[in-house]
């Protein structure tokens, strides 16, 4: 695999991949969108197929990693040279802010529609019409959009969680070569994975929103942090630590576990 | 590919394909439906799903484009001959414009109910009972069921927005031969697409309901401006070139993006 | 294939399809359900995954056609000696029936919930507690759990909706030895069969509720009919003919258009 | 398949499986989730998916049971040796215990918050705050992300359900090579056994909640009883032979069935 072939196939799958997800979840939340409200399966799922259609299209470009987790969990397995690491985790990062910014793009209208809404600011302010910095200097109305964040801020369980789902993740993509017919790789390894995605969002997504994947959440974060949406508020960039570290260990952990027990 | 069998295969799976598109429109929408309300994941599961049956049934038989964005991003790539472009493109619309006249005839006691209910009309006229064409000129009370239309109207968003959705579309169908395995084609290639099509409208569906394709807005468009239906209202012709046109271009990117990135 | 082949197949597979089609209808429709109200999507996925799972275990045994509809289709289209045709119609209507008494057995206690709960009757009599056969002659108030009945009860609009909506499965099923990979069958033409009965399901269950099958509605119905359940109702059996012609017409009609179109 | 391939595929198989069949459990009943009340539909798939996630990651290794009525069923069937059993059996026994715990430690902020909440806490116990065991004894307020509870509590109607339940499971699972285009094993066969658990949830799981699987209760029951959770309440261990002996029987049943009409 060339370094031109992990470039464009991490930087277009990942990008792909955080359009489609962050897009169900702009789908979901903004105002004067058909989605609104259409409830966490809906999340969940726009999430596996987002993973199902990046991984899809760059599989055989780059092994679609789509994320560090993934990329450390192979290195460690040994499938991925560690002197390939920093290409794949540059062009993640770089796919990822892509990837938020035609979220933004996509839905240039509702974001605006929402994030002027009287009724929605004051809900994160206390006061109609006016975002209070010092009063909602965490997450910002729409911060829902591009990044995670905890339901109990607590930063040992929150690394926890993402730790176990992540390594849930990773061992499933790193077992799949294992299955006796051959078949585990390819496209039905992409279908799979993808229903993976689906179940650690449906079984272990509602402590922290499972980042499961580091750039899915910094590359978001700092594109919202960068764009001019209006009453934006903050980027929560306490708790941005978590999210990065969490699915770098859980990667890391599986890449063990699975040369410990399964190799 | 004989002109037979892609006259055949395009007409024969584009009608069943708006059939059952534009059927779950129907079925959640329409007054005494058994699925009234339930809800944008039947929406968006129904259309990718109706991706499937049609793209399974005629996909050994004129390779189921059954979207003139994907012939031109097939066309650009090079797997479809130009001259066999025109063929294909009529083809599509008239297997559209077939399915939408089936839609009509299967739900032809609920549009009846749905049309002749004061309170449905009202909503829509301000008026009870009465289709004020001068106070709803631009969408009527069951245009939603044949034809797309944006939350927030305006042109430039719109058009992106469809522009960058059918990309994601054309890229996927023109990536499926990279995989590795030689499984990206057949049938587990339109299952991979259908659900490619399902994460579209879950993603990238809320700003103007995912046309992605022209003839499935445009066909059924037609049928609406000239099915008999009682207090039908507008057809709103003002929007129907965006969903054409962003999706043309959509799709001739894709090919170009594909030429360029992974040929 | 023996006859002893299909007997055993046609009735276990069809045995359990109904008994897990019927038991999402129980699921969602009986008190004291965990799954009551799930709604219109659940059910939708319940009866393809009811396919799928019936289809899955006897494909290698019979052919799984569980449908008469689906073994007129082969007939006519010549995958099916018509000198079997009788004993698959046999199996299937047998199974049919037996899957109806499974699911009262598995929901016994939440049928005698429900036909006992004053308010539900009521909603059936119009006097409370008391089932009066005369003013609720056609369907009682578990019959939506054995059998289809019309929102609107026209017999041209019903018959015809079974006929477009049989026409789609049975011409899926007859097209999927057209994929150019030779995987249109076994177990991935299960899985896909499948998903086209969760699109019909969606997109053309909103009328009648999609018998699409003969001994699905049949076979349960003759069940109704002889259960001993305390205040049941009447079976409408002057609907009954509907999803049997139906979806007769309907696979005769795909066996045609497949011998003419695609062979 | 060496006895160490057994002890590890099983245990971490079965591990992952409950982590995430009852971190679902978790994510729609534990206050402060964000997949609080997501529904039927969302605990049927993520189950479902569960089965999916585990059974792929060991097929390879195990064979993936995950479940002793599996185990039970194959070795009726032959396909597992009796000598392997005891050690599959021990095997998934520990991995559900671990895979409770993880769940436990997963939500660990959720459970507190949840048994911490006067208002849940009154509705099982009629006084605002406290548990009184005398009042509540059978199923304390979040037994349900542990084990399974009858709506209807009659031992043999629950019984029978779990048998019939069962024996689809298991019955699926064994047919499942006799699919005509040898792809019924591995990659493809989990995935569709992991849809006919959704299916068998959707359609069998309303009366008891579908144990279906002697371990998945008994595991996590046994970790309810032990783990330090503030006002939990009772195990119900009289109910949980339950769901112990019916899934045995229905996967010996399956068994006996499959030697009878399918070898």
């Amino acid at each position: 695999m060339s370094s031109s072939d992990i470039f464009i196939g991490e930087t277009i799958g990942t990008a792909v991949l955080i359009l489609l997800g962050g897009g169900v979840c702009a789908a979901v939340t903004l105002k004067r969108s058909k989605a609104q409200n259409a409830g966490w399966l809906a999340v969940t799922f726009g999430w596996g197929f987002a993973v199902l259609t990046g991984a899809y299209m760059v599989g055989g470009v780059s092994g679609a990693h789509l994320n560090p987790a993934v990329t450390i969990g192979l290195a460690i397995e040994g499938g991925t040279k560690w002197s390939d690491v920093p290409l794949y985790l540059v062009s993640e990062l770089f796919g990822a802010m892509i990837g938020a910014v035609l979220v933004w793009l996509a839905y240039y209208g509702q974001f605006r529609a929402h994030l002027t809404d009287p009724e929605i600011l004051s809900a994160h302010t206390g006061e109609e019409g006016m975002v209070d910095k010092a009063a909602a200097p965490k997450a910002g109305p729409v911060l829902g959009v591009f990044s995670t964040g905890p339901e109990i801020r607590n930063a040992v369980q929150n690394v926890f969680t993402e730790i176990i789902a992540t390594m849930v993740l990773v061992l499933a993509i790193l077992t799949q070569g294992l299955n006796n017919d051959g078949n585990g790789i390819g496209t039905l390894g992409a279908l799979i994975t993808a229903l993976v995605v689906v179940s650690i969002g449906l079984s272990l997504g509602g402590p922290t929103g499972y980042a499961i994947n580091p750039v899915r959440d910094l590359g978001p974060r700092i594109v919202h942090a960068l764009l001019p949406l209006p009453n934006k508020g903050g980027s929560d960039w306490g708790y941005a630590w978590i999210p990065v570290v969490g699915p770098l260990v859980g990667g890391a952990l599986a890449g063990g576990l699975y040369n410990l027990a399964f190799a």
